[in-house]
């Protein structure tokens, strides 16, 4: 049993020594239950440490089996509203990117992740209000070379989210710990208890 | 009306342009038709011609919303079983990838999606089959930094996609019709018809 605790505590360790607080995404009325597990999962796979939302699931947080407990180990802050999300993200130095399909918006692959990020997703059927596109910091979108125009809310979190995760291997930015010492100890209690 | 059906004539003619015939996924047992859509809308998008699978959704191919439609667009070849599958893909000269959490995976990011590749996805809850692992050509596998070790199927193919997508667009294999002159013709008055 000691073993086990102490492998646990290694692995729990390993997985808190790349957390990126820097890296995040904004879910604004992502409703349907399995894509907000799938998005929190791939969250957890690049490292995110909190992921933000406005209204999710329309306000009943409920996860299913999609997310494979990925939901016990991302943070989700649930905002009142968007204006208090951008406050939040914004007073801790994010840029904000607003995926959108709009004619002016850039290729995703040409944002550098490797700095202060969080990529804002819409609803599944409506995408990015317009209230949020104002508030953004500027569009991205992803090359759609098919007869279909826009990719499911999970899919295109995890098409950006794993361009961010491929530059910031390149950067080393999983090599060292990024949490300041006194949020790691924090944060390591309480996945301790989980 | 006219002016209409020329419009839609010269769209459908931008993307068969772009159409990849040696790119593509082969699908095992992957049941979930949510999961089957999304597969499908991802291919669209990069440009996959036809997708290959084995005993899709249990045998009843039923589309939902999700795909918005891509299953119009990306031809699915129904195999019998693995080997015919492998079979059909080997003697058109593609190099098979399965995906599968082993430790002698290698980094999806590793390949070179330029070349003719089929990437092999399995079901949701067991991934690849052994019998098709020992068929492929190597094993890639998506770093997984968190503690969740595995995505969801139509996650995990949507990074892999857009990884070959990246390549493919660096390369400028979406600069020029890839289809020969029969098969363009054959597909473009198909796809007039829909």
């Amino acid at each position: 049993m000691r073993e086990r605790t102490e492998a646990r505590r290694r692995r729990i360790e390993e997985v808190l020594r790349r957390r990126q607080p820097d890296l995040t995404v904004l879910l604004e009325n992502v409703h349907k239950p399995h894509n907000l597990s799938a998005i929190l999962r791939t969250c957890d796979a690049v490292g995110v440490l909190e992921a933000h939302a406005v209204n999710p699931t329309g306000g009943v947080p409920t996860f299913n089996e999609t997310s494979g407990g990925s939901h016990k180990w991302v943070y989700l802050r649930v905002h009142p509203d968007l204006h208090e999300a951008f406050r939040f993200l914004k007073e801790r130095g994010f840029t904000v990117y607003a995926t959108a399909l709009r004619e002016d918006a850039r290729d995703f692959r040409e944002v550098d992740y490797t700095k202060p990020t969080a990529v804002l997703f819409g609803a599944e059927k409506w995408g990015v209000s317009e209230e949020a596109l104002a508030l953004a910091d500027g569009a991205i979108k992803i090359p759609m070379l098919g007869m279909v125009q826009s990719l499911n809310v999970s899919v295109a979190a995890a098409v950006i989210l794993f361009e961010a995760q491929r530059q910031r291997l390149k950067a080393g930015l999983y090599d060292r710990p990024r949490l300041d010492p006194e949020l790691y100890q924090k944060v390591l209690a309480d996945w301790l208890r989980k």
